[in-house]
């Protein structure tokens, strides 16, 4: 999670504009900036409900990071303050000993003036936050820590489609991941046409796009797909109605919603989605969008499991590489929280 | 709209109840009330985007009372003390000279207690409301009004089916007429829980039902049609998303929505539907629930002029009568603003 934690949501009047001012300090194998690729050192903190999040949990996942990275869970709401440990027994990290992760931003910094947010990555050896810098972390997830990846793990960022995957991804970050987030927070009414404009004029060029591509780009999982994928999994139970991207749902739009079930139903993908998780976040976090915080019980998801018939257009999903077995015990969503 | 006008829709920690205490004078012929069928007399005042007035606007068409029956039309949204003729120029209603309907209602009674509803009929010769019990007010236009009605108009409440109808009637309102507002204004968690398995459970009931038969009692359009009709005609545009009525759409019932479909085809019904105005009074008199009172630009409708195919099952949808011509010129829905 990347909004703002602290204070308002929707600023009447105005445009929702995402501070996207991180700690933008790296892990690198030349440990430019004082971290090197260790495993067992760090830890990485998300929260099941967060889009932006759930793409470090997916990246582990399909790169078998699991050992060498752990991984903390916030529970799906948090006050003005923080996200909080409040899924651990007594309520504390078991790892970090923290209660609330911004005691992890205020180790680096006592006067930490930003939004504390989810994917986090913390030195488990001082306590400290490293990075929450979430779309350099995947990529460094990829990039530099191929020593830990498991066998046969995808190459999630293939040199020769570098520019073509980041153009893809951008241009998704501002009218899609970011997108809806300008449809729900919007301040005024005008703002909100605007954005619902941009956001479905995108979709309808994705639906185009995929309607002859298995993936995005090229013709096997990338890091533009595990992006794309964290808002599209999110896109009927919050949302479309939350945050009114209502001119269809997700299930309406025939390659889209293939192509997300597709995904869902690859190892690393739908395995680390917990829906009701996502859907008592954004309705019980977003006040002054539903203010009686009541969460629907709605939609009904398990078509997510249902045949895709996506092979048909080719692809390799893991390029040379293999699916990723199940999730670690520990990690597992619970039954009953997915599609299932 | 029989929904109280005036404080609060949502009582925290309560189930939604509606007040269903209405001015029941009845017009008929035996004028048993003060109140006799009049051609000239009357002035039914609605809202195209009450549910309740919407079944008074169907069946008046359906019948042909318009020459009959003057028809005032209030704006879509209004302030906590009354509906208002915004939409008319000087913002009057130009028979009544009213503002406000309130006025109607307190020339009834200066003290008059209860919300300010449409529909509403109100004598034009003293100003006074006469009645707004919008169930009995339909059944009365049928029944009472018969010399009146339009050569060819169908007969909306068969005296072989009348029980049939009313006990199809009866439950439809507690379920779904009602049952989508005891979602929206649920109090808590557990009373919108508890709503929303009403909800559902009497749509699945419909959906078996109507799989197999055009209409829902007999084979021609009754009052129960009207009555169901006006509020699936809403549901994706807003129970589904501002009242959280969303384990589905309703364009993912494959026979409510075919059904929904052939009733908003046949005359006297689609054409009485502006759905802008709709949109606008759910989201933005219901503070409560849309603080920000941001109006979706979804759902797409186009699609409710899509084929239906019910015509396979039969069914007579005027009986031995004929369908209404078009709407009076003055009371047509603006291009746009319907289906179109």
């Amino acid at each position: 999670m990347a909004e703002g934690e602290q204070g308002t949501y929707v600023k009447s009047g105005e445009e929702f504009v995402r501070d996207t001012d991180y700690v933008t300090t790296r892990i690198t194998c030349d440990g430019a900036d004082g971290f090197t690729p260790e495993a067992g050192r760090y830890r990485l903190v998300v929260a099941r409900a967060c889009p932006w999040a759930n793409r470090a949990v997916i990246v582990r996942r399909l790169l078998g990071l699991e050992g060498a990275i752990s991984m903390g869970m916030c529970g799906p709401t948090h006050d003005a303050r923080s996200w909080t440990f409040d899924l651990d027994p007594g309520g504390r990290d078991p790892v970090l000993g923290y209660e609330r992760l911004q005691e992890a931003y205020f180790a680096l910094d006592p006067d930490y003036p930003k939004g504390i947010t989810v994917p986090a990555i913390v030195d488990t050896t001082t306590g400290k936050l490293v990075t929450n810098d979430y779309p350099q972390m995947t990529l460094d997830l990829s990039t530099e820590w191929t020593d830990f990846h498991r066998e046969g793990a995808p190459d999630l960022y293939p040199e020769a489609l570098r520019d073509e995957i980041d153009a893809m991804a951008q241009t998704n970050f501002t009218e899609v991941n970011n997108g809806v987030y300008r449809c729900g927070f919007a301040g005024s009414q005008e703002a909100y046409d605007k954005a619902y404009r941009r956001l479905f004029t995108r979709l309808d060029e994705l639906e185009e796009h995929l309607s002859t591509r298995r993936y995005l780009v090229g013709d096997t999982i990338t890091e533009a797909d595990v992006r794309l994928f964290t808002t599209l999994a999110r896109f009927d139970a919050v949302y479309h109605g939350h945050f009114k991207c209502n001119r269809a749902k997700l299930i309406e739009f025939p390659a889209l919603w293939a192509y997300t079930r597709d995904l869902f139903q690859t190892p690393g993908f739908g395995d680390t989605i917990d829906f009701p998780q996502i859907k008592e976040h954004y309705y019980v976090v977003h006040t002054e969008i539903n203010p009686t915080r009541i969460v629907p019980q709605g939609p009904d998801v398990r078509g997510f499991l249902s045949p895709h018939g996506r092979e048909q257009l080719g692809g390799r999903p893991f390029g040379d590489g293999t699916p990723p077995g199940p999730p670690p015990e520990a990690e597992r969503v619970p039954p009953g929280h997915g599609a299932d």
